[in-house]
């Protein structure tokens, strides 16, 4: 039988970079050395079997999905990855699983060039926390309560495929989807790309004023930026960039999708209106799509409109775990 | 119905001390502003219901524990303690369990002067997952791997109590203990005391070589000790301080408990005979009493001992999670 020890050595433990972790795997704490100035970003997140992920989820993409979303925090805080803690409870030391999901955890992980430094493993019902370090300058922090009234949202990439996926498997689509669009949907759900490398040039180059990443949903996760910055907005619904498999579909889901999706694991950020050629210079060059949604505003409240510019009711609400 | 938000905001979110952390809760990240020159030590353990603990546990033990644990791993390491983040899975958001979690987490986090700043809340079958940060000047971290033949082992407080009230509550002992017994014995079972100023103190001091916090039971966790040294040792069973109530049992089971009881959360470290002075002094200055229990040795292989230097075979090893 496989036990504890023979796990991490066979599965989790690499050869050691020796870049950024002064001491990986293997003793009471992973040492690191910070870069002198810099401050250490530091983001946990969980996730549960039939909460975050289905129960037989493949392993391979639960690896990159665990990792991942921990990443799009560090992205929305313009921190540079550096590396992360794995805390695993396991059913059982089923190998082939173990296999999958380390790969899909390290292949995600060297394309950030990070390490895993740490962790711990016992069994229990399925269970994956990781804790992801960056580091970002003093001062350059995105901080969701730093938008000014006057500041354009954008949002990266597209949203509301992940949600449209979800309804897919829950049958919950009063027209269902072909099996290549619900793949295709099915790709945002799982394996969810952080926007890491557009997160650091905001922050670095001093672009952005507040940014969030997107995982409860458009509304609720800018909401958490008006509340914190002190301030409104008005947002621009069908400007939303859809998914490529939900802009196929009706405005009424393209809509809901697009602005109260969730699991999107895109960023939500503002930046001067003067700062625009500067934002979508960052974003070429780094490949990542941005879009120019609506408008910080003084006055307090989210004010949905469509393209004419007339209010929306669309009466929805970011995702809470305790009351959903 | 408490909402995810009001949980944390209820339960977890403090007035910001501002001292270590430059950002708290309340962000996708917190920020940690490491002092100069300083390497940051990082522990991750996670808690399993039925597993690490009992259900029905009471939860301000739990909130204790959970963070005790991991504050023992920086102990080990000795680092000093500066901030901690939390991962919670919760079958349902329940007030009272929430206040005496918190109650039991904070105190602790207080005497250590320690701030929770950040991590994650969801639903699901009970799991605590704690990642603790600490710092410790480079080169000074008690490393597993650093003992050397000649070096005097040393354990700090007593052992064997923890899985002695194990034993009574899982109606193992022969002879049952009394309540109070039990009860004496309980404390040291649900309540560790992280040895967290000992640590500091024979790292900071260049005092100890090696060291490691007992979790799994002397002889497995001495065993990482003697592996990545590449050393082997000649510990005396019957010089091992047994905690105040394994102490009026016989000796087959104070040896049992002592020697590879688990859950003890003393130190294990090694010093030169030329430090004895040193151990002792650092131990008194912190009101932390400290055992010579054996000698590192350049022959591989633990070699067990009664008090009259006699070959022991207790067919004892460490507790592991997956063949156990």
């Amino acid at each position: 039988m496989l036990s504890e020890f023979d796990l991490i050595k066979e599965y989790f433990q690499r050869p050691h970079h020796a870049t950024r972790a002064a001491l990986g795997i293997g003793d009471d704490c992973a040492l690191i050395a910070p870069t002198p100035g810099m401050q250490t970003a530091i983001s946990s997140d969980m996730l549960v079997e039939g909460r975050h992920f289905f129960a037989g989820e493949d392993a391979r993409r639960l690896g990159h999905k665990s990792l991942a979303v921990n990443l799009s925090d560090l992205a929305a805080m313009g921190a540079r990855p550096v590396g992360f803690t794995l805390a695993l409870a396991l059913p059982a030391a089923d190998r082939a699983w173990l296999h999958g999901f380390a790969q899909g955890l390290f292949a995600l992980a060297d394309a950030f060039n990070i390490e895993l430094i740490g962790g711990d493993t016992t069994k229990g019902p399925l269970n994956i926390c990781i804790t992801v370090f960056g580091e970002v300058a003093p001062g350059r922090a995105l901080r969701r309560g730093a938008a000014r009234p006057g500041d354009d949202i954008w949002i990266s990439g597209t949203l509301g495929d992940a949600r449209l996926a979800l309804a897919g498997y829950r049958g919950e689509l009063a027209q269902p989807l072909d099996d290549a669009s619900q793949r295709g949907a099915a790709a945002r759900l799982h394996t969810p790309v952080p926007r890491v490398e557009l997160g650091v040039l905001l922050a670095e180059q001093g672009i952005a004023h507040a940014a969030i990443d997107i995982s409860d949903g458009l509304i609720g996760d800018l909401g958490h930026i008006l509340t914190l910055s002190g301030a409104g907005a008005t947002l621009d619904v069908d400007a939303l960039p859809a998914g490529d498999v939900l802009a196929t579909r009706d405005t009424a889901l393209r809509r809901a999708y697009s602005a109260a999706g969730g699991d999107d694991y895109e960023l939500c950020f503002t930046a001067p209106a003067s700062a625009r050629a500067a934002v979508l210079a960052a974003a070429a060059s780094v490949a990542t799509p941005v879009t120019r949604v609506g408008i910080i505003e003084a006055q307090a409240g989210l004010r949905l409109v469509d393209a004419a510019g007339a209010p929306l009711d669309l009466r929805l609400a970011g995702f809470d775990h305790f009351t959903s």
